[in-house]
């Protein structure tokens, strides 16, 4: 690899371990302030857990020597390494942790800290590697079976978006939802975030970060970055604007929650094929994409799935929505009735290994250590119940006081 | 463009996109909370909606084939483009976001939120590339008349950052200021930002993505990247200490507010002329910007104009100071009167272009879809008018409860 | 110098400029809202201040032409400068910002501005550079006397980090405690930061900029630069890991400012040897400087020394650990006697520089502009008493008013 390229990989492999922050801060600033240090700790030790579990063993399940097209098997615990195989299982480590930070927010405040923090070491570890070694495996020798057949996602609708998506479904549905939001007579009742500058901060700083995360991958940093980043950058604008003509026939009032959901739609329907469409074609999917945000957001409410900042239609909707675009919109593929299959068959696939998977871990990690917190602790907020620290202690009314007096 | 090119000019790119977030802090946190949504959604959506017009028109206008000089006429909605193509074109992108974001702040807090998203698709479709034609057209041919005549604006002292400050005094001239800011009988009340934390991070990264913005045009990373960045970072921080020291002529204590701005006025002043000057000019430059900011706020609280962050002085009254600046310690042009003579007909040009333009735009925009919000929408704040959103909801007291039911 | 790496450096310097902003919200969100402002203004105005200084004087004392290894003495008030050497001198100045910022921390809620800036001015002119000659000095000519030693110390775990540390115990010793933090006998009690939102945000922020401050170093961003990453990011990861285990002893909850803290010591420690160590080696440094930070932590409690965050332990303590690690671990130095006493060699002259001179200097700054702010400005917050600027003024209760009426 050349020096050129390290600059450029490096560079990518910090943008998106900042996407932490912008997960981080858009999850916090979407719960309430009883449970602002909880969502943050969370987001923080799964990038923690995660990196050292993935060095351990994900790695060399993804990336090891693949033969079978199924499963890496080398390159556990690496340590001797020259320069560029160091800096691309960092980008690779970033990557796993991405995937999971997003089931973060979909199970916020009512997900306990052991159970969340032990299941980011299992995903980081197994889940995520797996199916990464299907699409992208091969570093090593061999190659994954999905790219054998011809399998499109350049950066990760599906391996990684969708992924974090159905863990987020998995995750939700063994939770149940937040104690109140759903009445028993079937009414709703709004649940707002507390700091919706944190949220449009983190959606700026997701944005910031994607630019590395689908370019970062060509680690030659060649001709095909600046269509890459560009597609990366009309298809996040094309979000927002879509998923505000979509929630307006919801409601009459753009609201700024939804602008940002709709752009991070909108990158996520363009990860899959952003080095093979033309502008024009990253525009239509981000557009689709924002209107799928809003539908999905929909479709969970009607069937009483309780996802705090909507992980599951901007993640797992449009991770699908983007990979079957990459397929029909694909300058080379352009409405190729056999790619379109492919295309869906990587996408079930992906559903198929991670949700089933990942229910059965949280069923599993529920009954070992908890998964849920329980009623008086949800009640008081998760800063108190689990971490004796609050978020603001001089802003937050009537807060139990947490403080440790002995520090 | 080789290899080691497209690695920097991403990285710039995105630098400046996160300038993007910088503007969205400074201008919330400088509002008052019953705002704080409504300017972060303008930002955001700004940049969603400047991206895509400058795509379809913008782009086209400014760097089109120039025959005559004054407009481009090729390359609109521009599709199957090289990389290093498509990477210009999403760095000249951001720029032209970044020259309608400068006025949010300074009409915030009163101007409705449908009027500023349809003044920032004009801006960046028309007023802001016909200009940047006239400076920096030419990339597919022919040349602007303002460069033919030896004009110097390396980064946009007057291309972008006059352009946001004359948007602005336009815009707040056609809205007269918020309600309570001056009153009947000459007085004047302070209205305090809610939040400096966020305005002091806001003044970090746009210090931050302002490496991009000035060092980005070097396309070639060469070796007078360096230079570029050193003038830039220097002439920040005496922008700031050229700030308080004039601060302390009008008031004893030193403000947060009034160094972030003296930084931001430096960076400004030194925008075209950070390629040509030394790093001692740069020192001057910065320290006299800083100065300029401070009694510019003067001048226009003396004038009863409102404008709410201080981006007229900051990037109009500095871009103009920056441009000269450029010409009188040049290097090249070291208190050339020729050069002096170029640089104030850009920058008298600029004004002349934008400023009766755009008040005729928010006229126009006021009298089809109402630029200010009503009386009461403006008590209430606009996260509660036009949002049915509130920043904070656990912490703001009496808010009028916003949140749909619905979701 | 080649153009590929421009970029790189480029990226770095800026990453490492982003990392005031981390320290900034770090130490913001550690104090009470009362002191909001004044934290803020501090590390802005540390960059301003000590960039100039270290401009004017600081690098030719660092790097200037070095024939006796104990300072330089040419390149004061550099200007006519090539495009790597301004590379390098910004590079280098933004470490300079760094060494003093961590002190602003450690010595918050009662410092007085002025006397704080003064010393910024004096550290990045003086005290800092003088060291900085010892270890990295002779890039114009001669070398320093710690480096012909074999010191090793890449990134500057003892030249930064523990410089700072350092200076931050001097500070906090000749300032005493904060009021009530201590009882008069002999209890403690904990003042829990106002906005831990932005203490996370802080430490994502300075993680992030860590990626540009230890492999910035490597101007050509060549193979090694992917080690230096890779050893960073798991140094880190392992610090809040082991923060989190050894706190576990103290208390039953796992709090994020721990969690925090433990990151930014794995960080530090890892500075020194990240081009020398192995991954898993990097590891062990990471979880042992996390053990470090929590038992430093208790330790500076036990003798009622008040570091508001902790920067004592993180920067001095772990930037021991570091300097030690480094060769102790190093590939080429693996437990060498000889290196580890080459190693705490230089840890100890540091010591024996920063603390009595940094002592000395708050001494004088004391009798000269008062160092400690008086008592009821203290317990007014120093945003009322030095700035007439409140960080929050629709949040905070009973706050004094303190805008000026003027603007």
């Amino acid at each position: 690899m050349e020096n050129a390229s390290f600059g450029w990989l490096i560079t990518a492999t910090a943008l998106v371990m900042l996407m932490q922050a912008g997960f981080a801060l858009v999850e916090s600033g979407s719960t309430r302030t009883k449970n602002a240090v909880n969502v943050m700790m969370k987001n923080y030790m799964d990038l923690c857990v995660g990196s050292i579990a993935f060095w351990l063993i994900g790695f060399g399940l993804m990336f090891g020597a693949n033969s079978t097209g199924w499963i890496g098997t080398s390159e556990f615990m690496p340590t001797a390494l020259a320069g560029g195989d160091a800096a691309f299982l960092l980008f690779q480590t970033v990557f796993a942790a991405t995937a999971m930070t997003i089931a973060s927010g979909a199970m916020a405040e009512r997900t306990s800290y052991v159970g969340y923090v032990v299941s980011a070491a299992l995903v980081c570890a197994v889940i995520y590697p797996v199916l990464g070694s299907w699409v992208w495996g091969g570093a090593n020798g061999g190659s994954g079976w999905l790219a054998d057949l011809g399998f499109i996602d350049f950066a990760g609708s599906t391996v990684v978006h969708s992924t974090g998506g159905w863990l987020a479904l998995a995750g939700v549905l063994v939770l149940g939802p937040r104690a109140g939001r759903f009445g028993a007579d079937g009414s709703l009742r709004a649940i707002p975030g507390h700091n919706l500058n944190s949220v449009a901060l983190g959606g700026f700083l997701l944005w910031f970060g994607w630019f590395g995360f689908n370019a970062g991958g060509v680690f030659d940093a060649s001709d095909a970055v600046g269509g890459i980043v560009l597609n990366t950058h009309l298809a996040a604008c094309a979000g927002a604007v879509g998923a505000l003509i979509a929630d307006r026939f919801r409601n009459g009032k753009p609201l700024l929650t939804v602008t940002v959901n709709g752009s991070l739609g909108g990158l996520v329907g363009i990860t899959a094929g952003c080095a093979n469409l033309d502008p024009g074609s990253a525009l239509i999917v981000g557009i689709l994409a924002g209107t799928l945000v809003v539908a999905g957001e929909q479709v969970l409410v009607a069937m009483r799935i309780d996802d705090v900042v909507g992980a599951i239609p901007v993640h797992g909707f449009c991770g699908v929505w983007g990979t079957l675009a990459a397929g029909l919109f694909g300058r080379d593929t352009w409405m190729s009735v056999d790619q379109l299959g492919v295309q869906a068959l990587g996408a079930g696939v992906c559903f198929l290994w991670v949700f089933p998977l990942s229910y059965l871990m949280f069923v599993l990690i529920d009954s070992l250590f908890g998964l849920r917190v329980d009623a008086l602790g949800e009640q008081r907020g998760l800063d108190f119940a689990e971490h004796a620290e609050v978020g603001y202690p001089e802003f937050q009314q009537n807060v139990l006081h947490a403080g440790r007096d002995s520090l």
